[in-house]
C-alpha cells in the first residue's frame, strides 16, 4: 500500500461514512452507549487515509472510534471520515497538526515528506516483524522517539493496527534470477521501490484502483499490494498468476493514530487512558484479523483460483538484503532526528532477531517440516 | 510454567499487592483518576495465579486492573490479589465461578481438571503461535466456544496476555538422539510432560521455587520454564548449561481473564467495553514486553554467562511432532465439548499455518540467512 493509493479513489473508494459501528471480534458494537454524565460530550473528528470501511485498514480506524465511544459512555464522540470527505489522504497529517481535525488514522510512512524518520514507524525493507515493532515501540524506546518526532508537528502518536507480513507481489512472469528484475515495471512505492530501482527495475506508484487496469493493459508487469485477504478482492491473480512470498519490503506494517497534541493535553486522565487502550485494542484486533483472513484467502487463491505460489531464490534474497540495508541506512542518516530513530530501530531489531531465530522462526520451520500438508 | 508453580511460593513469591499501578509501555499509570460521577464505585476483586508483580505474568494482571481503573475514572475499582492472598492459585477458578472473587487472571490450562478443552485456550504441543491464537479466538470462532465452555462454570473469559514462544528448556547434558530422552528426569508439566513420557523420560511437576534446588541436588536432569527473560532470573544456567530452543510444548501461551458471569451480565455497556479493551491492551503489551525483554535477556545469557544454545535434531523433532499430534488428539477427543474446541482449533491452526509458511516464517529465515550476525 502507499499514500497515493486512496487519493484517486478507484474501485474501493465508496464514500459511506463509518461512525461508531466498527467490525470487531466480539460484542464490540453491541448495545447503546450509556449517557454521558455531568461533563457533556466532547466531539472528535478522525480523518483517515482509507476508503470507508476498507477491510483491515479502514476497519481498524472504525475499531478505534467504536471502542472510544463505547468506553467513554458517549462522553467522547469520535466520528470517522474516509479519505476525501474532509481532507484527502495526503492532507490528514496537516489537518491534525493544524487542528482542522482532531486525529487521524493512517500509516506513518505516508508522512515521510515531513521527515524520513516516519518510515520506521510503519515498516522498512528487511525490517521488523509485527511482534518486533510492538516490542520496540512499547518497551524499546520507540514511543519516546515517536512522541518527539511527531511532537515537532503538534501530534501525539499511537500504534493502532498492524497488517502483519505483506506479500512480495503478483508477477506476470516468473522471477528466477536477478536479471529478471532488469526493466521490470512494478507497482511498488516507497523504500521498497528504491530497492527495485537498484535491482534495475522501474518502480511505479499507482493508487489501488489504478493497479488492475495497468496490469491488464500491460503498463506494468507486476504489483505488490498487501496480502491474500486484500489482494484477493482486487483479483490481481487473473492478470498476474505468480504470487511471490514472502515480501521483503513491509514485514509487519504498523498503522498509526495521530492526535492533535493540544487536544490531547487538555483531555482528562480517563479519556487519555481510553484513547490509548482503544488504539492498542485496535492494534491487537487488526493483527488477529489479518492472520485469520489471510489464512482463508490464501486457501481460496490457491485451491479455487489456481494461483501459483513462488519464492525468490536465495541469490535474489541476498542481493535484496544488501540493497535494503543500504537504502534504509541512506534514509536513516538523512538528519539528526532520523538518525536517532534509525539507530534505536536497528539496535532493537537486531536484539529481537537474536530471540526470533531461536524461537518463533525455527519452531515454525520444524512444525512445517514435521506436519507438512 | 504450570499451575503448581506458584503455590508453594519460592524465590519470587513476594507478597506485595499490586493495585492500580501496572508497569506498562507508555504513561499508563500517570496522573490521578478522575472522580466517579453519579453511579458510585463498583469494586472488583481480581485473584491471580501469580506472585505479586511477577514479570510478564503478574504484570499483565496489573495492566488489566490499571487500565480498567483509569479508563472508568474510578467508577470501577479493581484490586489485584496475588496467589495465596485470598485463595491459592489452584482455587482461583472456583472462587470466581462461585462469586468469592469477581475475576481471575491466570492461564486457562490450569483448569484442565474442569475440562481438557481449557488447554486449547493457553497452548498445546505443536500448536498455535501467539499471532495464531489471537486470530482464532477473535475471528476464527474461538471466543464463542470459549464463552460456551467457561459459561458452563458461570465464567466469561477474555484473552489478557501472551508470553510468546516458550523455550525447550535447560539440560545438564546434550540431547543428541532420541535415546538421550530415556530416563531423563525433566520438570515439564501438562501435555508437554505427556510427550516426554512417550519419549521414555520421567516428567516431573515442580513449582518455580523448587526447580533450582532440584537441579542442584540432581533430583532432575533438565527443566523448562518460560523464556530467556524469566529463566535468567532463576539462574538455571548455572546448573544446566545447555539451553534448547525452540520448544515444542508452548509455542505462544495465552493468558486469560475469567469474570464471574453474573457480575459481567449486570455491568453497564461502557464498563463491559472497558474490561474487554483493558484485556486486549494487556494482551498486546504482554506480547510486546516478552519480545523486547527476551531479546535483551538472551544476549545476557549468551554473552555474559556463556550459555550454550542448542537445537533438537530433525530426528527428534519428527518424533516429538508425531507424539504431540497424538497426545493433543487424545486430549481433544475426551468429550463432545472438548472435541468441538479441538476441531475448531485444528482447522484454524492449519489454515493459518498455510499463511505463516509463505510469510512470517520464510521472511525470518531469509533475514537471518542474509543478515547473519
Amino acid at each position: 500500500m502507499d499514500r497515493r493509493t486512496f487519493i484517486s479513489g478507484g474501485a474501493v473508494a465508496a464514500a459511506t461514512v463509518a461512525t461508531a459501528c466498527g467490525e470487531t471480534g466480539q460484542e464490540n458494537a453491541a448495545g447503546p452507549a450509556a449517557p454521558a454524565v455531568n461533563r457533556g460530550v466532547k466531539r472528535l473528528r478522525m480523518v483517515t487515509t482509507w476508503p470507508a470501511n476498507f477491510p483491515g485498514l479502514g476497519t481498524a480506524a472504525n475499531n478505534v472510534a467504536a471502542y472510544i465511544n463505547r468506553m467513554s459512555g458517549g462522553s467522547l464522540d469520535v466520528r470517522v471520515y474516509a479519505a476525501g470527505e474532509i481532507v484527502s489522504a495526503f492532507e490528514a497529517f496537516d489537518a491534525v497538526s493544524e487542528g482542522t481535525a482532531d486525529m487521524y488514522h493512517g500509516a506513518e510512512y505516508y508522512w515521510q515528506g515531513k521527515s524520513p524518520a516516519f518510515n520506521f514507524f510503519t515498516a522498512v525493507p528487511m525490517g521488523m516483524t509485527a511482534y518486533e515493532i510492538m516490542g520496540w515501540v512499547e518497551y524499546g524506546g520507540g514511543q519516546a522517539l515517536w512522541d518527539e518526532l511527531a511532537g515537532q508537528f503538534n501530534i501525539k502518536p499511537f500504534q493502532a493496527g498492524n497488517s502483519g507480513h505483506q506479500m512480495g507481489g503478483w508477477f506476470k512472469r516468473e522471477i528466477n534470477t536477478l536479471d529478471d528484475f532488469r526493466g521490470l515495471r512494478m507497482r511498488i512505492p516507497g523504500l521498497g521501490g528504491n530497492v527495485l530501482r537498484e535491482l534495475g527495475g522501474a518502480a511505479v506508484t499507482l493508487s489501488g484502483g489504478e493497479i488492475y487496469p495497468a496490469l491488464q493493459n500491460g503498463t506494468i508487469d507486476a504489483t505488490e499490494w498487501v496480502g491474500p485477504w486484500n489482494d484477493l478482492a482486487f483479483g490481481f491473480y487473473r492478470e498476474a498468476p505468480y504470487y511471490y512470498g514472502p515480501g521483503f519490503h513491509e514485514p509487519g506494517s504498523c498503522l498509526g493514530v495521530g492526535m492533535n497534541r493540544t487536544v490531547w493535553d487538555e483531555l482528562a486522565d480517563d479519556h487519555k487512558a481510553i484513547i490509548q487502550s482503544a488504539c492498542l485494542t485496535a492494534n491487537n484486533l487488526s493483527l488477529a484479523e489479518f492472520q485469520h483472513q489471510n489464512g482463508i484467502a490464501l486457501d481460496v487463491l490457491v485451491n479455487e483460483h489456481g494461483v501459483e505460489l513462488r519464492r525468490f531464490s536465495d541469490e535474489i534474497w541476498t542481493r535484496i538484503g544488501e540493497i535494503s540495508e543500504q537504502v534504509v541506512a541512506d534514509t536513516g542518516n538523512a538528519d539528526a532526528m532520523t538518525r536517532r530513530v534509525y539507530e534505536s530501530y536497528l539496535d532493537a531489531r537486531n536484539k529481537m532477531r537474536q530471540w526470533g531465530r531461536v524461537s518463533e522462526m525455527p519452531y515454525m520451520v520444524q512444525r512445517e517440516r514435521v506436519l507438512g500438508g
